[in-house]
């Protein structure tokens, strides 16, 4: 089979195209037992070049996901899976909304009528957001907790969770929606992402950077490592559809966790020197929109569908540090704690 | 102020513009005081000539409401409130998915885009629908239950109110959705609504004519008058921004009743001979759309700010007859009445 990545240049495309690799094949049937089929080919696509991780199957494709041409040159009838995963992130939505409109609605309109023109009915993995949630929200949000975006980009996505939704109702896609909490620790740099701030004060603090904290230490925010979200989708492209219903929406597991907590754990990896990189800059336009979302929401249908998140944002912190943190500063850290800083 | 209709021709768009040229002037603000502003031209859009109802502050338009450049020889910044009420309706939008997304998503998104273009932030009311709701749903409807339409009208619906929300947030736009129980007992023909059976059983068969009915008696139905439908509209208009808040939908009042209950009151109002002409023809795709619409909602939000609904469907019968049923049949049933029929 064939398998698209929109976004495969992107930090977690770059990190599924890998695992994809590493398991070789899909299943098509999680129920029907029997053997996994092989993955072929692995389109990515993106507008800067994704890196083709040494890898024969890797198709790397230069273009936008928003432009239908380019999409229909890409996807036949033996693209099996695409994981839909192109967008403008939510502080970049807020700031151009046009161009948000175009790459998250109009951009998932085009694959959707793509698909639906090629008639093979693909699996389809959609990666939306808790920046669906918005306004006033209780305690811990449910799966029928109605959505009020307080962001473009909030809005967009929920636009795209119910067109997928109707394409699957009437079999153009077989769409599989899963609402990510913010995905950290991320190694890199900063991303346009409001919730960029969850990996950086992480991540830049133990590499021996300056950090930038937006908001305040009592916010909370729901996570998953990109550890976990990785295997998540994995599993959203080989679960069965009619486990899922008509409800095609996945409420992923998370860790619910506030900055104060965040910095408290970063104290325990990276002692006194690395909280005091953490800079405290309050942004009025990231707070709004963070400050909007929703901090924890009940994931118990994900876990019931075999979706498996973290145990605790420690255990995040730990994954970063196996998964990405740079070894040198991996080797620094590990130096602070048995000197007792 | 001029003022626009789009849907103009349509039945509720007429009425609503009778409603505004009797008034004469729409009040700007509700909790402020003072005169209202004088209405010195409404203006009539419609794929076909609306009734210019005798009157010269009304210009009649014909084109395609989803079409910009129209809309934008329509729209000026003088342009102060705007009912878009063009769509197409349930059964139709479900048989024709193109056709739907595009007056209902792209004309809808139009009509945003031209009134940002404008930069006035005219007041924009929205009619939504009951279609935006779906799935597993409460006995009773709240306004943080999820979305989950079942029908490519629904979700059109729904798609239009997250724009609206948006561009109202951003301050593009004045909007004011209105999420409207199926509006009936209307006059004239059968429409393109899967609903459109909920004011045929009553007025085909008080008219002396067959009616058809697709549904089963047990079926529930949240019903609202067209007289109050356009004094909902109205109020939508002038009502203050403030008082709306971040949450710009209002779930109007409703009548929650079965199609069992509106035979009973058909009988009262024509008798044995109305009740006969109601055939009862099963349609799947039509019931499957309405029941998977809710059968009531918790209208409080929309009590309080000052929507009023109907009192029972004896009540919305006695406004039909009051106010579309032709003469002739309006003495004829109250002839069966007399004789005790």
């Amino acid at each position: 089979m064939k398998v698209l990545i929109t976004g495969g240049a992107g930090f977690l495309g770059q990190r599924l195209a890998g695992e994809l690799l590493a398991r070789g094949a899909l299943h098509k049937t999680l129920q029907g037992g029997g053997a996994p089929e092989p993955i072929t080919e692995l389109v990515l696509l993106d507008t800067t070049p994704a890196h083709a991780l040494d890898d024969a199957r890797v198709r790397v494709e230069t273009g936008d996901a928003a432009d239908r041409a380019v999409l229909e040159r890409l996807i036949d009838t033996d693209t099996a899976v695409i994981f839909h995963m192109a967008a403008l992130l939510s502080a970049e939505a807020e700031a151009e909304f046009d161009q948000g409109l175009r790459i998250n609605l109009d951009g998932t309109r085009a694959l959707l009528e793509v698909c639906r023109a090629r008639g093979h009915t693909p699996r389809l993995v959609f990666t939306s957001s808790v920046a669906v949630y918005g306004g006033t929200l209780p305690e811990e949000v449910r799966d029928d907790t109605a959505l009020d975006p307080q962001s473009s980009y909030g809005v967009q996505k929920a636009m795209a969770e119910l067109l997928i939704g109707d394409y699957s109702r009437r079999g153009f896609v077989d769409g599989r929606v899963l609402r990510l909490p913010t995905v950290a620790v991320r190694p890199g740099r900063p991303s346009g992402a409001a919730s960029s701030f969850a990996s950086g004060i992480v991540r830049e603090a133990l590499n021996g950077e300056t950090a930038v904290c937006p908001v305040s230490g009592a916010t909370s925010i729901w996570l998953l490592s990109p550890r976990k979200a990785v295997q998540c989708l994995v599993r959203a492209s080989e679960i069965d559809a009619a486990v899922l219903g008509t409800r095609r929406i996945v409420n992923l597991p998370g860790v619910s966790t506030t900055v104060d907590e965040m910095i408290e754990t970063l104290s325990q990896y990276g002692g006194a020197k690395a909280v005091a990189r953490v800079d405290w800059e309050p942004d009025e336009v990231i707070e709004r929109i963070v400050t909007s979302w929703p901090g924890r929401w009940d994931d118990t249908r994900a876990r019931k569908l075999g979706f498996v998140g973290d145990t605790s944002f420690h255990a995040i912190v730990q994954a970063y540090v196996e998964d990405d943190l740079p070894w040198a500063e991996k080797r620094a850290w590990v130096g602070l704690r048995k000197k007792g800083e």
